[in-house]
């Protein structure tokens, strides 16, 4: 059978399985997440210790054409530093492995670290150690360490039915900036600004993440696969299920302008908006929308039929999703 | 200027200088050993933490052609379980971030795990977490994350003027190894064994580096590049020079009976040993000698000559080597 045969979820449940049979009598007692959350998390001396890895590919994750290395390097980082803040913590030190071919302009090379360190530089990471490489294009997989010293984290399997459904941000931007892109599309300039840096400098939700976990919220996701897909997650790992109103998805104006009808199947399908879904009791998410220093916003809730997530608009007819979000293969 | 003309050490240099001008001044306090080091080092709350990241990727580290599945799977855990074995750390957590094309077959993968996973069994390693995407061809980044629980580690600055140099194991059997395979050579079947399992299936010297750390030992490299090539890098962090003689280099019998002249080019130049080459005290070296579980060989001493490395034949002519060992581009 074909990795394309078994799908991406499929193939990271195979071997997921693997590494359970073979580690799970042994399983060090201080690992409290593996396989299967944003990031792994084990205890340390004092601290929660949170451990995440992820790779852009050339051709695959970005084009040249379309991106520069300086943005290349930051949303590298970005998207890692995304799932330390979908786990509460806080990012401390990344590794950086880098593969190029041989006639890669050193400028490039220097351009992806300026991005790259740009965000390490504002989110307080530092930049340890790494690896190079030669490969027949350019690879970049970023692991970054973090922690969580209040001895919790956010988890997707603690959503509980009852529970408030929210988001930070707004959903469909990072989609709406790849369609602009790939279709070379003008726009007014300030919308296009948006566009572009919604896909290609997203903004790690840190401050959200922490804010979350202080506030007493337990459950939560970065949507990078797209809002639907990573609300199943939740729902998966949580045996629960959802209803969500697809009209109250916080679609952002130059999307809901320049983009239409296809801005409602943005918000629920598109991936890597790289915001925080999260559950938890509806006055801690009050608290959590006055407190935040972004938007937040209420899109369903929670519900006890394991992984039925049930969209409808706000007449209460269902909404057909593309739940495929963002797949590998 | 592309990056074949700057080479690897050349990139690796500029990229280690943009990001200490960028972190120079902010540097955490707690980070002991950035990049320039087989891996990085931090201050835990108790412990020192150890982090390093290593890639192979299809078509220049291995060939499916020549490298089962799980052999693959084992070498990209064992040369980073060697980077810690070089700072005399014990490894705990792994990340692992495979890219592969869509029509891999599960099986392939099912099978790099596996050997994987023999590995971490066998290390007391856990795979904690992972990232899989797509790519042209495979390519696995391996992420391992130790400890040293005795707040030291070995370095590659803490080489002195009059130190002994000794080797773990043996020198170029790797190097022969790869010969043979990309060759087909067709040699009796415990030599075509040992070769491919010392090119194929590398043993971390876990338990070697921790007995240094313990002895009193500070500062060690593993053979990665090439043994010439390694004790460069130890020269170089330490500001000191060496003088090796190339007889007394450890030279498996299956490499001396079946490579005759070529073998001691392969123990000073060739790469991939994964062995340990560290530098101290006479006294402490023979203590090491007896105590090791395998063969410990002196091959020469650290001079004061910034850099210089003198290597000679037991007669003390210059040898000529060519210590470009494994560089990328």
């Amino acid at each position: 059978m074909k990795v394309s045969e078994l799908g991406e979820f499929g193939l990271i449940d195979l071997l997921a399985r693997m590494i359970a049979e073979k580690e799970g009598r042994k399983a060090p007692p201080d690992l409290i997440l593996g396989i299967g959350d944003d990031a792994a998390v084990w205890r340390g001396d004092k601290s929660l210790q949170i451990a995440t890895v992820d790779t852009m590919v050339e051709g695959v994750h970005f084009s040249p054409d379309t991106a520069t290395w300086p943005e290349v390097g930051w949303k590298s980082l970005a998207i890692n530093l995304s799932d330390i803040a979908a786990m509460g913590g806080e990012p401390r030190y990344a590794l950086v492995a880098i593969s190029l071919p041989s006639d890669t302009e050193v400028d490039a090379v220097a351009g992806l670290y300026e991005g790259m360190l740009a965000l390490a530089g504002e989110s307080g990471t530092t930049i340890a150690g790494g690896n190079v490489s030669r490969a027949p294009q350019v690879t970049v997989t970023v692991t970054v360490l973090g922690s969580s010293p209040n001895g919790e984290v956010l988890r997707r399997d603690a959503a509980h039915p009852g529970d408030i459904i929210a988001v930070t941000g707004y959903a469909g931007s990072a989609a709406a900036g790849l369609k602009m892109l790939q279709d070379n599309l003008k726009l007014p300039e300030a919308a296009a600004a948006y566009l572009r840096n919604a896909f290609l400098r997203p903004q790690p939700c840190l401050a959200e993440g922490r804010l979350l976990l202080s506030s007493g919220i337990r459950a939560a996701i970065d949507t990078s696969d797209g809002l639907v897909a990573d609300l199943g997650h939740i729902c998966q790992a949580s045996r629960t299920g959802a209803r969500i109103n697809a009209d109250s998805l916080p679609v952002h104006p130059a999307v809901r302008e320049h983009f239409g009808a296809a801005a409602r199947d943005m918000a629920l399908g598109g991936g890597e908006d790289y915001e925080l879904l999260f559950t938890g009791p509806a006055q801690v998410v009050d608290r959590i929308k006055s407190e935040a220093g972004c938007p937040v916003t209420v899109i369903g809730e929670i519900t006890d039929k394991p992984e039925k997530i049930e969209v409808t608009d706000s007449q209460g007819r269902p909404v057909a999703v593309d739940i495929a979000g963002w797949t590998h293969f």
